[in-house]
């Protein structure tokens, strides 16, 4: 049987490329337990994230694997993503066999039933974390600080308006297996990410960063960057302006909105450029000329921001 | 809090009802359970099946309401489907709260995540039995004997080829606790459907169809009668014609095709109006002028006949 790669969206952030490293163990598990050869192997569209390279090393996890395209032959399952326009190139939806997520639905269509498994919870981590419990497989140590690591900056440590009682739960208890307190192994994620001073601007804009496909068609780009540092992110603004109004001019984007999250104040810093105009609208706010808005207890990219500009 | 609707597709099979009943059955002991309140109410967008109106009356389970568009303000599941074509009329996906299916998957777009659980497998109602075990709820009686029912009727008592272990399983333990035998109770189903001879020639070529919307954006529409008397389906097959041809020009159909399932003999007799050339090719025979074909070894709608013709 030829292999079966798990893979997360592009521009993998931490959950991304946990989910898939944890999935693919999961699956590989499962396979020889029914006495099938064990062909899931995790497979990442970016770079590591620092906080994803810092916990692999403490953990002595081995990288993924990094492709541009599904490799000749291969089926695919998805982790942290359903919509093709995030999906690895050269998809083919008949290839396709599994889905997990927790991400909105994306118009998806197969010809065949494949396993889909999307809840509206704050991690993909977390998903695969139950799934573990469900099948009554052990969960490593090294993949539950994985795991955990996942469900701790996908809800910026409890704090997004995403996370929900499973989440808290599953968070809980992995904890407990690893003999570590939640927040504080939260916080140790988060000092480890760059010091966005000395980040190269391409890497801060693009750090967390999404298309997506409003209702007239149009594509536009998304992109969060989570910090502890605020002022030196915005210290750049300049320099991030010059760089999303590099990628509407190249790719075409109806817009490009930017946000900083500052983790400890919660709330969220938004500059855009493109149509400036349509943002502000949503948001009730003014984007427009350079204006750059505050957004109180904005943390949520998928609930808080792209939500209401695909509802637009 | 408002109420939330637990539906099957259009014209529901028996398998449509009882997911819906048995998942609204699951989701008001969790909610209980949670001390929140039960508020969810499984409907049906049609007239019961024969099977499922004798095992409701034999355990004596409530019929669920009869609707035709989502009542106002409610919120909705859906079972069985997941396609708006086959759905409750008036769905806005902004109240789709969650998907219990075993279909392909077909391009349901939404803004925020929702709770998806799809799985490849011969029935919903077996998703919705494991469903019970996973969250750890005890399966009445009543609801086991109308779950068992759905899971064999769906799968041809485990003779479609969409029977994997998975339904094996969960068929085999729901017997178990019902103590009965489930090949024998599969035939008591089957036997209590109607006399093909006697159904009036709407009931029959409609029992149980779908609209599906091919590549080209035209729609079709396919309908499958499971017999364990082939012959008196194929003794009105004038009849037949004259409905399904009225259907192509009535809705605009690409084409309709019409297929009697015997699960005795494990074959199809396909029948077809409107663009018969596309079903000719699709399958490799002819269905033009008339002519129709005995397809040996065709038992499921899903797998062997709508997967291909979409994927044409």
């Amino acid at each position: 049987m030829s292999s079966i790669i798990v893979v997360g969206h592009k521009n993998p952030d931490n959950d991304a490329i946990s989910a898939a490293v944890g999935y693919a163990y999961l699956k590989n598990e499962l396979a020889r337990r029914a006495g099938e050869e064990a062909v899931f192997e995790p497979v990442r569209l970016g770079p590591l994230p620092p906080e994803t390279e810092w916990i692999m090393g403490e953990r002595g996890i081995e990288q993924p694997r990094l492709i541009e395209s599904v490799p000749e032959g291969a089926k695919v399952i998805l982790v942290d993503h359903n919509e093709m326009l995030q999906s690895v190139d050269g998809l083919n939806t008949d290839d396709l066999v599994e889905v997990v997520d927790h991400h909105r639905l994306g118009g998806l269509t197969t010809a065949q039933p494949i396993r889909v498994n999307v809840k509206p919870v704050g991690s993909t981590a977390a998903i695969v974390a139950r799934e573990f419990e469900i099948e009554g497989v052990e969960l490593p140590e090294s993949i539950a600080a994985l795991l955990l690591g996942a469900m701790l900056t996908d809800t910026v440590i409890m704090k997004s308006p995403t996370t929900t009682d499973f989440d808290r739960d599953m968070i809980a208890r992995t904890a407990k297996t690893l003999g570590v307190d939640p927040v504080e192994y939260g916080m140790d994620i988060f000092k480890c990410r760059s010091n966005p001073a000395e980040l190269p601007i391409d890497k801060l804009v693009n750090a967390d960063a999404k298309e997506f496909e409003l209702k007239n068609g149009n594509k536009v780009y998304i992109g969060q960057f989570e910090t502890v540092d605020l002022k030196a992110v915005l210290g750049r603004e300049a320099e991030i302006r010059e760089a999303i109004k590099a990628l509407v001019a190249e790719k075409g984007y109806q817009f490009v909105l930017f946000f900083a999250t500052d983790i400890l104040a919660e709330g969220s810093q938004f500059i855009c450029e493109g149509d400036t105009q349509f943002v502000s609208d949503v948001f009730g706010v003014n984007l427009n000329d350079g204006e750059s808005a505050w957004m109180p207890g904005v943390l949520s990219r998928k609930k808080q921001v792209a939500a209401p500009i695909l509802a637009a």
